[in-house]
């Protein structure tokens, strides 16, 4: 996703710097430039690459994609750019980054969001993507007018597609939500989202993870309603739509990637301890999908591929 | 099972008769008797076999090792033989065999247990058999003193090893809570005990489900307690014992068979919400298995192979 982002903000002329920790990644773009295939077309495009920990300058936008789990030691690598003046977008998905964020730079320079974009890593330094996205985006603190209508027109500018959110919380835990069911029980039982959207009481498992995320919600005045996410659930088991898709938490089991579950499910039961409601459903998803980890034989993070 | 405590009971000069729906099975036994394999001894044992619905005349008693989902039929088709003096023992796993078992007779000619005893099924009339065993059991109304004491001495005799239980129902509830937890995490999460024993936290998921149980027991007057569950659940994770053996729900999955998730996870979850007790965990296990046997394709009831 960032390899996407960069792109498109570098051939409209915006100065662009790739941060990433896998080594041949880095390499490969640096030798020859990050390979995008696009509508059957081929384009290398000569964008620095570097170590997070080797980063250096003044940079106004961080652009954050980093997974859940690795934005944390992302942002302790890149720490000497995080200065007064450097503003973050973060993207990822997941509860919490926000959160995590605030600990490495102040909530006035952060942007929050959701994007539709996707992107498909085919290898170190080279990706192919199709189809187009949007992003709804807000500023977390107090919003810099000025920054913010930059950013704005730089992203539109690139074709990014970004619209400014009023309530991006709820945007980001209506996500989340879905994710929580279609991730969560697609890696768990081993299915696409066709065969979940087939099984006999599929809308069933969906409320029982989609009723806790309300509740906890609601109690942080997000106005989040089981409507909301259990529409867009039923939304995607049309067969002739996305229903033969792995979710990527399938995905990473099956590559043996360690997942995000810890902020999805995880973090809405954690959220809700803390909050004293109760999140039986999505505590035990939470240990289950840690369990099956356990099985696969995945121990330690492993180097973030996107 | 019913094969062993059949030929076990046979070899003492009781008269047995087999009563099973697969008719491979039955065909096998009538023509060359029941084969048994035993300490690389093979032994044909000539025992009448027939369909449940063709059976007649008078019995003392029918021992019922039908899986818990296919006990209703079992007994709607047995109904000709079941009068006033015909007893019942029944050592099927599961909760709620009993109550199905009081529709069709009264309490007062019930027994009820648990066994330790085990059998393979190699194919249609041919079992391997290893090891010992124990039964514990118990009437479930008014004691019969004479029946009870001839049922006992006839079990004995044949080397089955029975003990009287006065409380059985414990036993049951224990055996089911185990079941809860072995049966279901390994059919789930597609693993071996040992793989099991093997995660970072194979206690609290047991815990989780054993929580449930307990309360539910509880408020039935069954004195289970998480320790008496987790303890047993803990000492099978040696990998020197049964470390590689993969329970029979995993095994259902694998042939493709319906598992009995609605007779262990599943009833406590019914049991509880009569009581008013909450089972967000057993609930949402037993729907997940159901997704599972869905995704997998199984939809109709099979013959029972045991």
């Amino acid at each position: 996703m960032g390899s996407r982002f960069g792109f498109m903000l570098h051939r409209t002329n915006n100065e662009v710097t790739f941060l990433d920790n896998w080594a041949e990644h880095v390499a490969n773009i640096n030798r020859r430039g990050l390979l995008v295939e696009e509508n059957e077309l081929e384009t290398y495009y000569p964008i620095p690459a570097m170590q997070p920990d080797k980063v250096k300058g003044d940079f106004d936008l961080v652009l954050l994609f980093t997974k859940a789990m690795q934005i944390d030691d992302m942002l302790k690598q890149i720490k000497p750019i995080l200065t007064e003046n450097t503003k973050v977008l973060v993207l990822s998905n997941g509860l919490g980054n926000i959160e995590m964020i605030e600990q490495y730079v102040s909530a006035d320079q952060i942007y929050a969001g959701v994007t539709l974009w996707s992107s498909e890593l085919e290898g170190p330094g080279h990706i192919k993507v199709t189809g187009s996205g949007t992003i709804e985006l807000q500023p977390i603190g107090t919003d810099d007018e000025t920054f913010t209508t930059e950013l704005m027109s730089m992203l539109n500018t690139a074709g990014l597609n970004a619209i400014l959110s009023s309530d991006v919380l709820l945007s980001i835990w209506k996500k989340a939500a879905f994710n929580a069911v279609m991730n969560t029980y697609c890696a768990l039982l081993d299915c696409n989202v066709g065969q979940y959207g087939q099984m006999q009481n599929p809308m069933t498992l969906a409320q029982l993870v989609v009723s806790e995320f309300v509740a906890v919600a609601n109690a942080q005045q997000i106005p989040l309603t089981e409507t909301m996410v259990l529409n867009t659930v039923e939304s995607v088991f049309d067969p002739t739509q996305s229903g033969d898709h792995y979710p990527s938490m399938h995905q990473d089991l099956q590559k043996r990637r360690q997942t995000e579950i810890d902020y999805i499910n995880g973090a809405v039961a954690r959220i809700g301890k803390s909050l004293g409601i109760a999140t039986p459903v999505n505590h035990l998803l939470c240990e289950l999908v840690h369990a099956k980890e356990d099985v696969l034989g995945i121990n330690e993070k492993v180097p973030s591929l996107v």
